[in-house]
């Protein structure tokens, strides 16, 4: 099938995704019978662009990386807004990738809802939209008969959302553990080599994986997010921020690891939630110390992982990139195709 | 969807679905709008019997539990033989789980291909078909507009083929590498708590993990066959058996794994392959000692695990169970899942 795509918002995610969908072109249209063109981009620091007929995307980029306007491309109509650019191009999908504010949601929600109400496919990785409203839109969705996907929210582009909702249907989920947030653990990662926890963040900090104020990564509140979203969107509750407990990694000494070493353990922050007998449900954020032969203790570095607990499979585990500029980009392609699968059958 | 179902064999693997199905029925319904009978069985122990309104699976079950033949049960055709029932009956998808020579693939084969000529749906989770016949029997199936699903082929119910193929898609795989065998990683997991090879062995034998002649375990033949499936079926090549290097656990001994623990490492059975910069590949069945942060060196027990190497998203690894009556039986489910959805869509 063919789609006109549009991107509101256009920083490093939508740039990874135009990268992977300029490179595979071909291979997307042979092996998936994907095609596409992109029709409109409309970012608040970039501006804005329009052409029906599809942009030339390598000038695109071109110009966006010399740090240029893209009111300085050649042809097509400049100066639309979000809204505008949902409503009024011919685009059949939103990409929406805006800068948002993970707490409120906004302006991702308004710029979701406007579309489904549209009768526009949405792909989207922003957080926030699913942690506060994700049943709303879902419902949404279903009620225009369009599409919002979202599996980039949650271990980027490792297929972790789509893991529980396609593989692993037929199963009662029953709760989850995580290794939610990879800048913790590259932290622990280098604390386990004997860093101390403030050499370790800076360290994080020089590579990009924490930002000038870490505290969103460091106190847990990332892991948090995901927690929320797993809990709605796979176990099929309806839960907010205040919900989970959470403690976060700055108390973590290096006696502490080292202590849990000699243990045969190590420390991990574990984003989880399970359901209890009577239904209800207990979601935390919390430094465990796991054993070594846990399938999550053996994951280092940056990566993240996460296990379901199900009841026809046991624990089934997910390990892979929880971030990054192309593996993030390759979430939104996972739900590009699976809206293609979906409406070519 | 409403399907009609055939089993052709009904052993351990059937039955695990049969209760599965039973169990979960209305779920089943509701939330994916899966509608079943299972109108015929056909296996070469137990008679056949049929009926085209679909048989009482819980009569079907009883009879079966006690030791008898299925001709016992009171109404339907009885006498069928199992290219009869493919043909001849009007089940729409056949469920192929006889017990099956995995070097020849036979009688497996014979049954896949009279399904598919016949325009049926499979699915099964006999490896000999699809390590012998993979590319033949998905092209055949492509040509007659029905779908042939193995998912159970490798590790069991936990998805790693449907990860591969749905989730990953748009990725180039290039490689991967896995514990594949629960037998031989249960009793490496025996050995590293002290026991000999021996005593592991029995213990294996005595809980049913492994057979009383174990050679198709322990010296990495059926690891091998799943190298084989995977190479085919996910890097898109076309090689047999004795393509793969082969080599089992059988000469680790206690001080292999003693020396590998002072390493900081461990010793796991790792079936890979990887395609080379010329295309081509080098597969094998090997003994390896993994660094314990390897995501694969914290599988233990019977637990299976496979890692892709991709080139969108690094590695991304799968953990979970590779044998079992209801975790193999599952696997079918996902393959009926999966037809429904692509037909329903």
């Amino acid at each position: 099938m063919k789609f006109k795509l549009a991107f509101i918002g256009f920083g490093t995610v939508g740039q990874g995704l135009t990268d992977i969908l300029l490179e595979k072109k071909e291979l997307l249209e042979k092996k998936y019978d994907f095609q596409y063109s992109i029709v409109a981009i409309s970012d608040i620091m970039k501006g804005s662009v329009y052409d029906e007929n599809g942009l030339d995307m390598k000038k695109v980029l071109e110009l966006v990386k010399k740090g240029k306007k893209l009111d300085e491309y050649p042809t097509g109509q400049k100066g639309m807004n979000a809204i505008d650019t949902i409503k009024k191009t011919n685009a059949d999908i939103i990409i929406e990738v805006t800068y948002t504010d993970v707490k409120t949601g906004e302006p991702a929600i308004k710029h979701i809802k406007t579309a489904l109400n549209a009768g526009k496919h949405v792909v989207s990785t922003n957080k926030g939209p699913v942690v506060k409203k994700a049943v709303e839109l879902l419902d949404l969705a279903k009620e225009n008969k369009v599409c919002y996907g979202f599996e980039g929210v949650v271990l980027a582009g490792t297929p972790s959302l789509n893991l529980a909702y396609y593989n692993l249907s037929g199963n009662n989920i029953k709760g989850f553990k995580g290794i939610l947030n990879g800048t913790t653990n590259y932290i622990l990662t280098r604390m386990e080599e004997g860093m101390s926890y403030e050499d370790a963040l800076k360290k994080a900090q020089q590579l990009g994986y924490a930002e000038a104020d870490p505290t969103g990564d460091v106190e847990g509140l990332d892991a948090l997010g995901k927690v929320v979203i797993l809990t709605n969107v796979v176990l099929g509750k309806n839960i907010s921020w205040e919900d989970v407990e959470r403690k976060g990694i700055t108390q973590i000494t290096k006696k502490d690891i080292d202590a849990a070493k000699s243990e045969g353990k190590r420390w991990k922050l574990i984003g989880s939630c399970e359901i209890q007998k009577d239904g209800s449900i207990k979601a935390k954020v919390w430094p465990e110390k796991l054993p070594l032969n846990d399938p999550l203790a053996g994951v280092m570095e940056a990566t993240n992982a996460l296990t379901y607990y199900t009841d026809e499979l046991g624990s089934v585990t997910i390990v892979g990139p929880g971030a990054g500029r192309r593996e993030t980009g390759f979430a939104l392609l996972i739900d590009l195709l699976n809206i293609n699968r979906n409406l070519k059958n």
